[in-house]
């Protein structure tokens, strides 16, 4: 059986955290929508304030940074920082033949610290709880990413 | 025949695909290398106003933001939101072995999308004219995860 | 034997390319915490100036930019505008089945590139020695897209 085939459950275990990740990455674009279109305002390029049928009422006001959308953009830029490597470092973990205890435990680990962290950025938890979150994220990637590397090396059997 | 080989004509279409976004991404940063020559400013680090070969005639003002570099800025940024989650998207949905011709409309229309929401940001269209274009990649990018999420929990056969 | 096999020298050293990329990555996102804790600033959110164990003498001046997380900051963006491109790049490059003397060359010169970028960005050399390094890094890029890209068309044999 191929690696990279669905049939094997490690496989299929990092295709649901990984599609899971980008559904999560490509709402924070969805959601700072829906919070530019409430706040009616946290546009971020000069025509964004021409009269057209989504903004009948343009303002230049429209274009000063609004702190509810200016969240979600911290969040989103906070996910690019980690998510890409995630997919990668996961992927080629996963090509390395880990046991499916342990490919489960850090991948969808992984995903629970960043839904954890998303849901401690958004409702505007303390540092410590947001820093706590990412962390465990951060570890589990770094666990993986060196994990790989030394079976790349032939450290690891 | 193997998943993961330019012989299998899905596959091949997604490498296109692939390669032409990630060209596509690139050329911003030759852009934007390509405007601060030209506006001979916009530049990021306090060290880039120091005297050198390419900067002989250095001035504080070249670190202000400059609109047609910022703009360059904010594509990249755009791109950077949604091309890396499309190609691992792209990726794992093609390893769920869709049919020919739905990953070719997937696939090259994603491009399609892309590259007019690049020549519309460029041009400065309107906002409604940059969303829609939008939207209708991120639509794709959307449609191709779910599909391979349910693939993957063995709800797509 | 699979071309995603560890066996396999090729994919190998895309392996090693791309755990060192990735930890590089991930080192920026520690240095900048390293670089706030330092400064006791340059921190992003409202709530990160409220009191906590870990920031038990708040002051709205920590939410200020300091100029040596920016610096941290302002190489992690750099990364992100490449290394995610390169680590799709390198992969789908190795699937065409280069030689190994040549993909030796491309993915370790790709990475020597990126960690000197980092070591004149980080020193703050000039923008030229900077920029030199960068533009190493992207026509390595630029050059396996494109093979890559020829060899799924066909026009590469």
């Amino acid at each position: 059986m191929e690696n990279l085939d669905l049939r094997n459950p490690v496989f299929a275990t990092y295709v649901i955290a990984a599609t899971i990740v980008i559904l999560k990455a490509v709402a924070m674009s969805w959601l700072t929508v829906v919070r530019m279109v409430r706040a009616n305002g946290g546009f971020c390029a000069p025509e964004d304030v021409r009269k057209t049928t989504l903004n009948p009422d343009p303002n230049p006001k429209q274009l000063e940074p609004d702190e509810r959308v200016e969240r979600i953009r911290r969040i989103q830029l906070n996910d690019l920082e980690s998510l890409p490597y995630f997919l990668f470092a996961g992927l080629l973990f996963v090509l390395t033949a880990p046991s499916l205890t342990l490919a489960r435990w850090l991948l969808y680990g992984y995903v629970a610290s960043r839904l954890a962290h998303f849901a401690a950025y958004l409702t505007a938890q303390t540092h410590d709880t947001r820093a706590a979150l990412w962390s465990v994220g951060s570890l589990i990637l770094i666990f993986m990413t060196v994990r790989t590397l030394l079976a790349a090396l032939g450290l690891w059997v």
